[in-house]
C-alpha cells in the first residue's frame, strides 16, 4: 500500500479514524518498524472542543484542522487515504470500504468516535441539529445567523420571537460553551449591526435533564457556571426533559408540568452513539453503542484488534471508574495500543512470544469550560477555578493541544481580536439555509 | 422599512447587490437625507478578486468576505436585508422578491453583478465550474484537493493521470492566477505530504482563445505572464478553443486541429454574463445582458433607476473607450449615482427642478495579476511592472482595499506563512465531492 515494497514484510497496523486517539497512535507507531495505513472519511484531523466557535462565528473550520497526512510528511512508513470504512473483515483480517474494496491489516485500530445520540429519536435530528463535524459547523452557523437576518426582516411578532429563540439541547461542555457564545453573539451582534430588532428580544434557552450544569465536573464548577450564565441571560432549565421536537420548536417536560416553546434554532449536544463501525462486529456493546473490550484494550476474542476513544467502554485499572468520553482519554488510549502493538512486533522480531500486556489505566487531567466571554471554569489539580483566571488556562491548553502553527496563530488572534474589539470574524452565511420570514416587511 | 417612521418621508433609494459598485453607493448616499435599503443574496459583501486563494486553499472564505450590516452598524438610515430580487416592476415602482413581497423605491441601483457564461453551452456548467461566489470556491477547493486524494489512492495509470490533470479555461487574470495557483500547491502539497504520487504527475493547463494571456493588459505584461507560467510549469494553450466538455474531461481545438484531455478537474474562467435582472428590465442589453444605459448610468426612459458595475454597458465619456467590468470602474459608477441622487434629493428640497447630471467617465487606474509564487505582473500608471516589485505592489493593493482590519491582518498573515513555510493554510475538503478512483490500492 506504499511505494516502498520492502514495506510489505513489515506487519501493516490500519488505524481507523484521525481523532485524538487514532492519530496518537498512528504517531507513535510511525517511529517503529511497520507499516502504517490510516484511514479517515475527511482529510483532515478536527479539533473537536472548538468547534462551538466555529458555530458561533468566532473561528473558520480551517483554524481547527489539520492536513492529516501533513502529521506524516517525513513518516515515508505511514500512508493516509480518505475513506470511508462499512465494516471489518474478522476472519479475512481486512477493512472493507463502502465501495467493496478491502484493505488488509495485521493489526487493527478501531479509532472512528462517536456520532450524536436522541435517544431512539431519530426524526429530532432534522429539526435539532448536532455539532460532531466541520460541515455540522459551518451549518449550524449558516442557522443561526440566518434567524437574526430573518429578524430583521420579520413583520410578525410571534414569529420574530420564533427566529432569535435558540434551545440548546443537553448542559455538558459543549451545551454549557455553546449556549454562552450564542447568547454573546447575539448581543454583540443584534445590539450594534442590526437596526430593526432589538437585543432584548433575542433568547438562549439551555435544557438539561439532571439536576446540575456540566455534570462530569464538580459541584462548584457546575454552580459556577451556571451563575455565569445567568448573568449574561441564558435562560438554564435544569431537571427538564426534552419530551417534542418539531419544526416550529420543543416541548419540555419539568416536575409533571409542560411548556411548548417556538424556536427556529433547536441545537443538540444531548447524548453520544459509538460509530456503528463498533456494533458491527457482532462483540458485546454497551446502550451508547461502544465495545466493552478487555482491559488491554482489544476486542474479546480478537487480541490484534483494538477499539479506542469514544467507541470503547472501558473500566479504569486503577480507578475502578469508567473512563470518560474525552479528548485524553482518547489520546492515552492510543498511547496504550501503540505500545501494546509496538512490543508485538518487537518481540516477533526477536521471535519470542508475544509479551504480557498491561490493563489501561485513565489519568484524569481534570476538565475545563468557558462561559461566554473571558470566563470559565476549570478542575484541575483536585482545585476548582473560575472566572478570568480559569479562561486563561482554558485558552492555553486549547491553543497548546492545536495542531500546526499557523492554527495557533490564527486562534490566539481570533481571541484576541474577539475579546478586544468585540466581534466575530467569521460572521458569512455559506450556502443557503431556510428562511423562515412570515411576514417581511414592505 | 426602518424602525425610524421618520424616514418615511425621507426619499428611499434601493441598492440590489452589495459588491463593489453597490456598496459604494450605498455608502456614499447613506450620509444624505434619505433611507438606503440594500438588498442582497448573501450576507457578506466579497472581495471576488481573492476569491482564487480560497479557491487554492491559501485563505478561508471568512477571510475576504464582511458581514454588509457591519458596515452600516453607525448609519441608522441604511437597514439590510438578505433577499432574492426576482425583478423590478418599474410601473409600480417596486422591487419584487421571489417569494412575491415587494419593496417600493424612489430610486433604485442595480448592481447585482455578473456570473459565469459558457456562450450558449450552459450543460458544461457541471462538469466546469465558474467562481462567482465563495461557495463556488469552497466547492472548487474541495473538488481540487479531493483529485489530489484520489490520485493516492490510485492504481489505474490512466485515470491516475486524470486525476492530476487540472484545466483552467479562459486566461484573464482569474485564469491566470488561478492556474498558478493550482500548479504551486499541486507541486507544494503532492512533493511532500503525499507518499504515493509524484509532483511530476501534476498537470495544470490553461487555455485561452486569443493569441495571448491577460488580454486586457500590455502586451508587456501578456509576454512577463506567460514566462512565469511557464518557468512553474503551467501548460498554456493559447489560440485554443474549449469544442466540448465532459465528465471525462475536454476537447481543445487549435488551428484545425483537436485534442481530447482526460481531467477530473475542469475549472471556468472564460466569459462573463450579466445578473437576469438587467434583461428582466425590457430595455436593450448587450450580448453579455448587460443594460445599454445613458451616458448618466440611468436606464432609458427611467432616470430614477441606474444600473452599475458588471451589469452595466457604457462607453466612457472621456476615452470612448467601453468600460471594462472590473472593481475600480464598479466603484466609480457607484460614486456617479450617488452623487447624481444626491443632488437630485437637494434639488428637491429645495423645490427646484432637478439638475443637469454629468455623464460617466471611468479613470483607468490600471490593472494587475498575479503569477504563483511571490511573482505578479502590473499595468500602473502608463508603465509595466514585473516580478517580485509587482507582487508587492499587487499584495498591498489588495490588503488595501480589502474591508475589516481583521481580514487585512488575516490575509496578510496568511500570505506571510504561506510564502515563509511553503504551506497553503486552507487546505481542508468540507462536503463530500465525488471520488473518482478508478482501481483502489488494496
Amino acid at each position: 500500500m506504499t511505494q516502498d515494497r520492502a514495506d510489505a514484510k513489515r506487519p501493516r497496523i490500519v488505524v481507523v479514524g484521525a481523532g485524538f486517539g487514532g492519530l496518537e497512535a498512528a504517531i507513535r507507531l510511525s517511529k517503529a518498524p511497520v507499516e502504517v495505513v490510516i484511514l479517515d472519511r475527511s482529510n483532515h484531523h478536527l479539533f473537536q472542543p472548538l468547534l462551538y466557535q466555529v458555530a458561533t462565528a468566532v473561528l473558520s473550520p480551517a483554524d481547527i484542522a489539520f492536513p492529516i497526512r501533513r502529521v506524516f510528511r517525513n513518516r515515508p512508513n505511514v500512508v493516509v487515504f480518505r475513506a470511508n470504512v462499512a465494516g471489518v473483515d474478522l476472519d479475512s483480517n481486512e477493512v472493507v470500504h463502502d465501495d467493496g474494496t478491502r484493505t488488509s491489516f495485521d493489526y487493527l485500530i478501531l479509532a472512528a468516535g462517536a456520532g450524536q445520540s436522541y435517544f431512539g429519536r431519530p426524526e429530532w435530528e432534522a429539526f435539532a441539529p448536532g455539532m460532531k463535524t466541520l460541515e455540522d459547523a459551518a451549518r449550524i452557523r449558516a442557522r443561526v445567523l440566518q434567524a437574526f437576518e430573518d429578524a430583521e426582516a420579520e413583520v410578525d411578532p410571534e414569529a420574530l420571537k420564533s427566529h432569535l429563540t435558540f434551545v440548546v439541547v443537553g448542559a455538558g461542555p459543549t451545551g454549557v460553551e455553546l449556549a454562552g457564545a450564542i447568547k454573546e453573539l447575539a448581543v454583540d451582534a443584534i445590539a450594534r449591526d442590526f437596526h430593526r430588532v432589538n437585543a432584548g428580544d433575542a433568547r438562549v434557552l439551555l435544557v438539561e435533564a439532571q439536576d446540575r450544569l456540566l455534570p462530569a465536573m464538580s459541584r462548584e464548577s457546575s454552580h459556577a457556571a451556571r451563575e455565569a450564565l445567568a448573568k449574561i441571560g441564558v435562560d438554564v432549565r435544569l431537571d427538564t426533559r426534552v419530551i417534542s421536537v418539531t419544526r416550529e420548536g420543543v416541548t419540555l417536560e419539568h416536575g409533571g408540568h409542560h411548556e411548548a416553546i417556538r424556536a427556529d434554532t433547536i441545537l443538540w449536544a444531548a447524548g453520544v452513539m459509538a460509530s456503528p463501525l463498533g456494533s458491527s462486529l457482532g462483540v458485546t456493546c454497551d446502550r451508547a453503542g461502544r465495545v466493552v473490550v478487555e482491559p488491554d484494550l482489544s476486542v474479546p476474542g480478537h487480541p490484534h484488534v483494538f477499539v479506542i476513544g469514544d467507541m470503547a467502554a472501558v473500566t479504569c485499572a486503577k480507578s475502578r471508574q469508567p473512563v470518560p468520553g474525552v479528548c485524553p482519554a482518547a489520546v492515552q488510549m492510543g498511547t496504550h495500543v501503540a505500545k501494546i502493538i509496538a512490543s508485538d512486533v518487537h518481540a516477533r522480531h526477536r521471535a519470542s512470544g508475544s509479551p504480557p500486556r498491561p490493563a489501561f489505566a485513565y489519568f484524569d487531567k481534570g476538565s475545563l469550560a468557558t462561559i461566554g466571554r473571558a470566563k470559565a471554569v476549570a478542575d484541575l489539580w483536585g482545585r476548582h477555578f473560575k472566572g478570568f483566571v480559569a479562561w486563561c488556562l482554558w485558552s492555553f491548553v486549547h491553543v497548546f493541544f492545536l495542531i500546526g502553527f499557523r492554527n495557533r496563530v490564527f486562534v490566539s488572534l481570533s481571541w484576541a481580536i474577539t475579546y478586544l474589539l468585540y466581534t466575530k470574524g467569521a460572521r458569512i452565511i455559506l450556502g443557503d439555509p431556510e428562511s423562515r420570514v412570515a411576514r417581511r416587511v414592505e
